[in-house]
């Protein structure tokens, strides 16, 4: 079945440099473009080339977007969510407090329209967005003394940022921005009393555990947490239509490699953060109640001056609503049944 | 960023048949082989082209793999479970009863090496093993009369194949093999007290509601279903390096592209077939305790005697209990909370 070679103008040399926003030891989602990069190199023997730089390498890791915009690079991977600071519609594109989860996510960024009403939005910002991976839902974060009730976040110093942290504002807590590697010192000395960063792979290699040991859950603000490319609109659309299916292809399937490798690494490093001292704790109902309620009061101040976001939301939010009908009848009668046997340790892999 | 063109002799002309098993009708299934053709096809501009054949065009469904294993065709697109006949250790590159979730199958398969055990296996049968999109969790089938306790199951006649059936039987029911367009005469006729088919998309298509409107769940049988696309071995040996990773990369995108295609279509489909008088049921509790012991006295009864079978089988579930201890702390509890939203109506997508 092998036959005469293709046409050579089909395939012609493309280079593109990728600025990412993670800096290398946050290796499954700063390996995220480096899955693209290889299923794309791979794909034309080299013909189209993107070189992936870590967060700082030749972009500060908040500035991809800017960059790419601005056409310095070509592309970004990042989280759009990072942009907040722009226009609360930038969220919308990674996620947002009790929005979906990952398979929620999926199905209305590939079927519900999702991508397309997108991209009416970021390509006014001159990019082209492309969901590339997924954490699955995190953690709530690392908190130095129990949360028994609502009261308690009163006051409370926290790193947590964009949307979230403006709901956390209505229940008291006082939103702090912090870079990763300064969490740590900060929770020791007592300059925050709580941090919110990824989820246990992640989380353990910065040691939270060791000076802010109640480890919540779940991170009500990121049911799941889309990275995504973002294409410079002109670098996209001088892009040979090959490329650009290619690339598409390159994203969805490192989107489930990233979701695959946080499924398979978290498990681990949970149980090794809990013998290590690390205390799990799910947030009271109260807490839950109450975030729920100031979320929709942020929701409702925005949509009622924003008319992009409030396009979007409405999609999205219009969708929720169905995945989780589905969801209920299936997979989750399913998982719950499983978990109780996992409780009683009678899954085949514990006998 | 447009320079000279790739050197011609990397993207060599490949002509691939693939006989699926499915038929045109089910689109969505259906449709993961056509996927994978389509983005190969883009990605090369026509030089690594697969036909897509539909169940019976060339090959018979269930003759897929066999036609692939004797060269008759490159590449098929099936259920490896389909042949169970020929030894139970193929239906674990699809689902098994009380096997992983989606998730859980991805983390497994892509991370946990599950992949490169299952080709340790379906290479003796020379072919080589592609996952290539994923149900999510099914139901469990459509019933005449209500199932209120196990003894209820006991002389039931059901279509329901493979070791979903070999389970069954160790409760009394008469497992039958019956091919899809055969079930709804066979219901209405009382041939038949139950069928298992997919979920809401696919199952609304056949009617079945009509003549046994008691819809149970979970499956507990398909927690997830793996379509996968089997590749001749000998053909993939030749396939060039370039086609093998875009094939491997395609296949990875179909299998993200048939989950949110479901998850998108499923709900409505649900709240259609309610609305048309089909009954939604949970198993009960002594029904799913009954059929998961029953499991693992078939897993005793084949690993016992089958150490291809059981080698897979104990690489898979010894990760089943580390994703469901990672699983029911984070995302599971996220749903919880927003399912109890969901019945209270009070999702932003509800009001």
């Amino acid at each position: 079945t092998l036959a005469a070679p293709a046409i050579a103008q089909s395939a012609p040399q493309v280079r593109w440099r990728c600025t990412s926003s993670f800096p290398k030891s946050l290796d499954t989602i700063y390996g995220g473009a480096e899955d693209v990069a290889k299923y794309v190199r791979e794909a034309t023997d080299g013909a189209f080339d993107i070189q992936v730089y870590a967060a700082g390498e030749i972009v500060p890791g908040l500035q991809a977007a800017d960059a790419v915009s601005s056409g310095t690079v070509e592309m970004c991977h990042t989280a759009a969510y990072y942009y907040v600071g722009k226009s609360p519609t930038w969220a919308l594109g990674a996620v947002v407090p009790f929005g979906l989860n990952a398979r929620g996510m999926f199905a209305w960024l590939y079927y519900g329209g999702g991508i397309d009403l997108l991209n009416e939005f970021y390509n006014t910002q001159g990019l082209h967005y492309l969901p590339t991976g997924n954490t699955g839902a995190q953690m709530g974060g690392w908190f130095s003394k129990e949360i028994n009730s609502v009261a308690d976040l009163n006051g409370l110093k926290m790193r947590i940022a964009g949307l979230a942290g403006r709901v956390m504002e209505k229940l008291g807590v006082v939103p702090q921005q912090i870079a990763g590697g300064d969490i740590y010192p900060a929770l020791e000395r007592g300059t925050i009393d709580a941090a919110e960063w990824i989820g246990p792979y992640d989380d353990e290699k910065l040691g939270f555990y060791q000076v802010a040991p109640y480890y919540y859950y779940p991170g009500w603000w990121e049911g799941n947490l889309v990275l995504n490319s973002f294409v410079n609109t002109e670098s996209w659309n001088q892009l040979p239509d090959i490329y650009k299916s290619l690339l598409e292809t390159a994203c969805r399937a490192a989107t489930i490699e990233m979701l695959a490798e946080y499924d398979f690494k978290n498990p681990q490093a949970l149980q090794r953060l809990v013998q290590q001292g690390a205390q799990p704790r799910p947030f009271p109902q109260d807490v839950m109640q109450a975030t729920f309620a100031a979320s929709q009061e942020v929701y409702a101040e925005i949509n009622a001056n924003d008319p992009a976001f409030k396009k979007i939301y409405d999609s999205m939010m219009g969708f929720q609503a169905q995945t989780y009908l589905w969801q209920q009848v299936s997979e989750y009668t399913f998982d719950t049944f499983m978990m109780i046997k996992q409780r009683e340790g009678a899954l085949a892999g514990q006998k």
